[in-house]
């Protein structure tokens, strides 16, 4: 067993970056007896000090990162810098000069993944990033360790804890997207620019991340389908709850005989699921596993201390493993097999279909009998009576399975019809 | 890293083992390929064949387990034999001869492990028990490694199943304890003699080992509180729901200033906490940390393959971990910290009371003062109208928050007062 110090270089002195260097000297006792060594925060790499992260005069502070990635005495670079240019150039460099590299960056692993995984391989260090998918939850550690002894057949993720608030608070307070994306905006909990995380690209990352350890495939980011919740209404929420569903933004990834599914969209959930229940910015994380069937995994998806608290998860796991290399994606990159992502046109789910059409007779048939031409039948259906003075209804339809090229085309059929006043909405439904 | 295979004996070939044994055979390239080393069964130990564990020709079946101990050619020996006696002398041979030991025995472990995990300590192996807690949910992994970084303050859970589905089938059939008892052993849910699960001891064993690695201290299952499922009504349930709680019997450990609590009870929920929607034979375990704040884990607690697919995740830790050494509790031996266990005397919780009374005036105010008598005071009453021909009303209080002995001795003033029909109920409230 290694009995020297783990020493440890933080560039990034933020948020996350902070929290790490907070825990790493409140809790050093801790640390120390659960590693059987120390976590000692050696350097710090940070362009300009900040008043809330504050650092023993002991450690070093780089102002130029790229001497934290060739430092000479340094075992592993925590990335707490985010971005993605000047992240993967540090990255590669502390890879490169044989250090591991703990992150909480997922837009890098997503994008630059494949060629990171592959350079700490080569130069036989770790790549570990726990904190980038569901903060402090360790479905990571999850994915590649407590589930390893199974196939895993699908990760379904509530992996972002703005949008999940939006949705959230939508349902409970029925008002629409705009004016609860203003609160979450006001209560820190969304960005001022908030399209990464409402047009689901922060949960596609995420995504491509737990897909390439679920299945041991290499990261497909750009192939991920995704779909944002700035359309739903709180009229869908309040249909799904009529329905006995709740709407969710969902990541999900299954594995198919024809090849994976990767997908991010607002979805039905049956109310009695458990991912149903997770409310406001919580994460939550379903794996289905042959051997250990169904198993779920929630908490805290963001904030300073619970992300925190992941990266230094991996840096306890590094110190632990002495000198043994992690692999981060659960297996050496070179046996990751190249999985064909299934286009979404063969992707079956069931659907939820609200339509804006006249109140007037035989819409109602026309609109069944363009999705029975496609082969898609309907299971439920709520019609309102209309509201006073307004010359259209909303109808609710939920169909069976359906692939989405089938589904398409009677929306299209649908969508052409006389008595359909706007373009149709559709949320696919699960379980 | 170690590339040669990981040797591999399992002794018992009944429902776990041979579990593991299947699990080894069938997915020998996924775990190989996940390894990046071999997990190969090289010897059963069993005292008769089985015809649903198939053993391959080239594997050794020694009858005489202490040979499987003693073999040169082994790294690790997978207790699956059950009980306390021979299993313990299995483990205490196989660790004394070098070799790692993974068990799914929680009464093993909770009951001798101190001594064990010492004796794998002096010799230099791991002794890893994942499926001894929660079957397929990886709970002790995310303690001992997920939470690392973290102090944790309690953990709480449903942690046994059989117990679980017998109350959440009482709740939804309103059917009594008798009665779906014995429907869950028809179902082989439970035992013909129930009485490890219903009474809580099996809760016990396992809460023991989660607070030995949240809290790192030495087990201490003598000293758990332990109370059984087996006087809970289905009126009990009612009246619960009616205030807004569900009824789980749950494993709960705390961190306190004086002391450790260590207890296992019937526990009245919020409805909206996270562990009050799991219901059914499934498993549940909430960990509040200091920085990654609440994180709930949940799936199958029991059956075949869940549990064989924990044993496998420790065989894979130990075929990736090389020649680390893994600590079972997450710290060495030597530094875990003796804690005093809270006498329950000294615990404080809200309660559940149920009263039977003679439905004649004065009573309610007499139960009230002795209450008040003990500083208790009442935070929900439900009294119904007595039932045509019985001279008795149920009449149910909730308190506020009160020391255990305190509450004893004003459920005594009751139990003497005349109108009290009855020995009173009480059952703790959470949250």
């Amino acid at each position: 067993m290694a009995s020297g110090p783990l020493r440890i270089g933080v560039c990034g002195n933020g948020t996350v970056g902070g929290g790490v260097i907070a825990l790493l000297q409140d809790q050093a006792s801790l640390y120390r007896s659960r590693c059987g060594r120390s976590l000692e925060l050696t350097m710090v790499g940070a362009r300009r000090d900040r008043d809330d992260c504050l650092v023993p005069p002991s450690v070093a502070v780089e102002r130029d990162l790229s001497l934290v990635a060739s430092a000479r005495d340094l075992d592993v670079v925590v990335e707490c810098i985010g971005g993605t240019e000047l992240a993967a150039e540090l990255v590669r460099a502390a890879l490169s000069s044989g250090k591991s590299v703990v992150t909480a960056n997922k837009a890098l692993i997503a994008e630059q993944g494949n060629e990171l995984y592959k350079l700490a391989e080569d130069n036989g260090v770790s790549l570990l990033c726990e904190a980038a998918v569901a903060g402090g939850v360790p479905i990571i550690k999850a994915l590649r360790e407590g589930m390893a002894a199974n196939c895993v057949s699908s990760v379904t993720g509530i992996i972002n804890g703005t949008g999940n608030f939006i949705l959230s608070d939508m349902a409970a307070a029925g008002r629409d997207f705009a004016e609860v994306l203003a609160e979450a905006q006001a209560l820190g909990y969304a960005e001022a620019d908030p399209t990464f995380d409402v047009e689901g690209i922060d949960a596609a990352h995420k995504l491509a991340i737990l897909a390439s350890i679920a299945f041991a495939m290499p990261l497909k980011f750009e192939e991920v389908y995704c779909e944002g919740i700035s359309q739903v209404t709180p009229e869908d929420l309040t249909f799904a709850e009529e329905l006995g569903y709740c709407i969710k933004h969902l990541g999900i990834a299954k594995q198919r005989e024809q090849g994976v599914e990767l997908r991010v969209h607002p979805t039905l959930l049956p109310k009695e699921e458990q991912l149903a229940s997770v409310d406001g910015v919580l994460n939550a994380v379903r794996l289905e596993g042959h051997a250990a069937g169904a198993t779920v995994y929630s908490g805290a998806g963001a904030g300073r201390l619970p992300t925190a608290a992941a990266v230094l998860a991996d840096l306890i796991d590094l110190a632990r493993s002495g000198s043994e290399v992690i692999s981060g994606l659960g297996t050496a990159v070179s046996t990751l097999q190249d999985r064909a992502v299934l286009p979404m046109d063969d992707v079956r789910s069931a659907w939820y279909l609200r339509l804006n059409m006249l109140d007037q007779p035989g819409v109602m048939s026309q609109v069944a009998s363009c999705l029975g031409a496609e082969g898609v039948s309907i299971e439920a259906l709520i019609q309102r009576p209309p509201v006073h003075g307004q010359q259209s209804v909303s109808v609710v339809v939920v169909t069976n399975e359906a692939r989405e090229q089938e589904l398409g085309r009677a929306l299209d059929a649908i969508n052409a019809l006389e008595g359909i006043d706007s373009q149709p909405y559709r949320i696919r439904v699960e379980g």
